[in-house]
């Protein structure tokens, strides 16, 4: 007898992960048709603006990374005269480094649960040289990737569906999966889209008041900056009222930090929440403090290695030794993305042989994002109906729509919710592949979608140009 | 104000995983006091026979492997003509290959979210060529090692405590530790220690009967075959059996198969689950399987790379559809380790340039695994009141102790398990650091501990001198 599992009470069944869902799924089925009968659509490839996948779309990797992590998986060619002529001398030099942290130069084995030791005190020192404040190697736990650790956080924070999670709306999708699949509640606060997507303290305070008034149990507030889906970088004061604000409510303070050295505006500047904890005098007993940093994000992009480590200030030891024991029945993060994690966090430096290319890698990635970012801005804001704001940061735009009433009917019609209806028909018509806003969530009868600025920068005109011509084509049959 | 975590009802507080549990936590103590003060313990180094962990035991890694790995990281050397001198020939072949299977050579892209295609149709050849029976790549998910592979099978069958899961007493504490996670209810069966821990099909069913009389909805069956932490092979017989228990009842067979590749006897040999259901008739709609394998065992023994499948067969689509999004909730798994289950299950093949070296350093691995294996068995079995069973696979040993009341009721006295008290004093003495048997479950009122074979062999003579000289002085202490 095969097994059904009942749809009745299921977590996993309440949980929804619109970044890889339905659209996707389509767009892969469109992919393959086009390979299968080249022509049988108005386009002639799938242009993925639904993920923050750089290296998909062909970013490349920081050559200084892919040397050391190349070095570390094969240490038998290290004192090989060829190696010399392959690799640069500062990848050698840092490559034994890292094998002299890792016990028995074992690359191979299992880590302390945390990780490597040597490695998080690279890790801790490059924090404190970001902040200005000092940084303890073992509040370090390295994973893979930010998602492991966020899941860890929230199995640590969830009890029962009585247990809520502050989340922003719009949010990315993995914290309403995580807390669903944990079996919590999201207890949304909505980001003033007017305001840049700002933040206000007062809307925090309703949503939380109307939380326990549920009989909810409030633990927790996530934060994401800069922003995912919203690309905004918040100011110095948004960010003290958040860390005033989880202090006087015993909050923990979750904050979602992937996108630290993805700020494209002159007047902004990433400040991490330990930072802008510690400078307001809050220390390790005034408030209980979660940094999510990854390898995948800034201009390194390294989402397939799978890195990325949480800092945990504030917590009582008893519950370190909890999120100590969590994070040993998964025995420890991969290797690579350990040492990859270590790398972001203190890359060459002036003098080093390989510093000139790493830079100049770096800033090419970096301010073609920007450039990017800027275009894709202003051809949105120049559509009929669309607003989108200023892409500070991140990866992505997340434009408003200001549908015509016929349009929303016709996807009523059709069963959709109107921004998925308008994804649905930008991918038939274009092959363009965006993500409806309702899968981050917002405010109640405005539509969203979320696309990222990462298409190679010689294929932006084709996606302004397509979705221009696609958008004016929409509002001709739809507009009222 | 710092948050503090309630300690009513967490699942958290409920998990339990020995392998890296207290007496772990003090060995790590004892080795720096020795790195601090040389001679402060009557031994001059920590022998780790606690865990899994071989390269961290000096266990090297297989050349072919790591020379693909480290190519696939930075291809930027493959056409360089220094990379021929350093390279195998057929590895530099094998790196093209695999990059050629991932959408546009990206190894630092979010592949799939089941892995890369390309490597799933490897390890579905590999999985073919082990079984005789077809495999499709579409039912293989890639993940972190077999660790995460098994949390999410946990997090689909688990809805609340009233679900249960049938596990191995002994079993390995990742079992009992996930069921706990997801706020399931573990339900034993017992290993019959004198039937060489074989498994009677009469008490799967009693322990069945016996859940379901308290409401207990059971919903899947682990079994671990060769076995952990009892290392022994099951008989063909004893896997029918449970296969036609699992059919029979309607419970999806959770196997955990990866030590498959670790097997020491002549008269016993590895079958796949999926084998044995094959052989027995029984398809896509008779049974629910879930195979798991991992690049961390066998005698490639990558722990450090997280590397693992799962094989999923006889779902719904529907299910299907879930175990696929809450693999897409955490994008994918690391792409080395993606591309090393893709090694380990396709390697270098008769008249390869690298399969004359890849043979011996495997041979070599294995037969020295073999012997040490039966070195510690035989040692074990010449202490007075220990009795162990014959080591057939895995990399471990569960000896018996039959300890003396003298040393029960000093054990009562020290507020621990008897056999925590025996492993802590063998450890305070010999610096030998065993897992006790009150880690994995075991009938009660017997006692255990968990040895790994994995101490490098020429310390072996070593470990059995201090082991038996310490096991003779403990019965001259406690002797009744």
């Amino acid at each position: 007898m095969r097994v059904e599992i009942s749809k009745s009470d299921s977590h996993v069944l309440k949980c929804e992960y619109a970044v890889r869902g339905e659209i996707v799924t389509l767009a892969q089925q469109l992919q393959q048709e086009l390979l299968a009968k080249p022509g049988s659509h108005p386009f002639d490839e799938i242009l993925y603006c639904n993920i923050g996948n750089p290296q998909s779309l062909a970013q490349q990797p920081i050559t200084f990374f892919r040397e050391v992590l190349a070095l570390c998986d094969h240490p038998a060619i290290l004192d090989r005269s060829e190696t010399q002529g392959l690799f640069s001398a500062d990848a050698i030099e840092r490559a034994w480094q890292i094998l002299d942290q890792i016990p028995g130069r074992a690359t191979g084995a299992y880590s302390h649960s945390q990780g490597v030791k040597g490695l998080r005190d690279t890790i801790a020192a490059g924090i404190e040289a970001r902040d200005g404040y000092p940084a303890d190697p073992d509040d370090i736990f390295l994973t893979d990737g930010a998602s492991p650790a966020v899941h860890m956080m929230m199995q640590l924070l969830i009890r029962s569906e009585k247990d809520g999670i502050l989340c922003p709306i719009p949010q990315y999708p993995l914290y309403s999966a995580s807390i669903a699949l944990h079996g919590g509640t999201l207890v949304p606060y909505y980001l003033d889209e007017a305001a840049g997507w700002g933040l206000e303290p007062s809307e925090l305070k309703k949503q939380l008041e109307a939380a326990k008034a549920k009989g909810i149990s409030v633990r927790a507030l996530v934060v994401i900056n800069p922003g995912n889906p919203t690309g905004q970088v918040l100011s110095e004061d948004n960010q003290r009222d958040i860390v005033e604000f989880c202090k006087k409510e015993g909050l923990v303070l979750l904050a979602d930090e992937v996108y630290q050295e993805n700020v494209y505006v002159p007047d902004k500047k990433f400040h991490s929440f330990k930072e802008i904890s510690r400078s307001m005098g809050f220390g390790e007993k005034d408030i209980s403090l979660v940094s999510f940093q990854s390898v995948s994000k800034g201009y390194y992009g390294e989402c397939g290695k799978r890195g990325g480590y949480m800092e945990v200030t504030g917590f009582s030891p008893e519950i370190r030794e909890q999120i100590y024991k969590v994070a040993s029945v998964n025995l420890c993060s991969n290797i690579s993305g350990q040492i990859l994690a270590s790398l972001v966090m203190n890359p060459p430096k002036v003098g080093d042989e390989s510093y000139e290319s790493y830079s100049a890698e770096k800033d090419g990635i970096l301010s073609s994002l920007a450039r990017r970012a800027k275009t894709l801005e202003d051809a949105l804001n120049s559509l009929e109906g669309v607003t989108c704001n200023k892409a500070e940061g991140a990866m992505y735009l997340f434009p408003c729509l200001h549908l015509p009433k016929k349009a929303i009917k016709a996807a009523e019609a059709a069963k959709t919710a109107p921004d998925a209806f308008y994804a649905r028909r930008l991918l038939d018509a274009t092959g363009i592949v965006v993500v409806p806003g309702s899968g981050f969530g917002q405010v109640h009868g405005t539509w969203h979608f979320r696309c990222t600025i990462l298409p190679q920068e010689d294929k932006i005109p084709a996606v302004v140009s397509r979705l221009t011509e696609f958008h004016k084509g929409f509002m001709d049959e739809f507009r009222d």
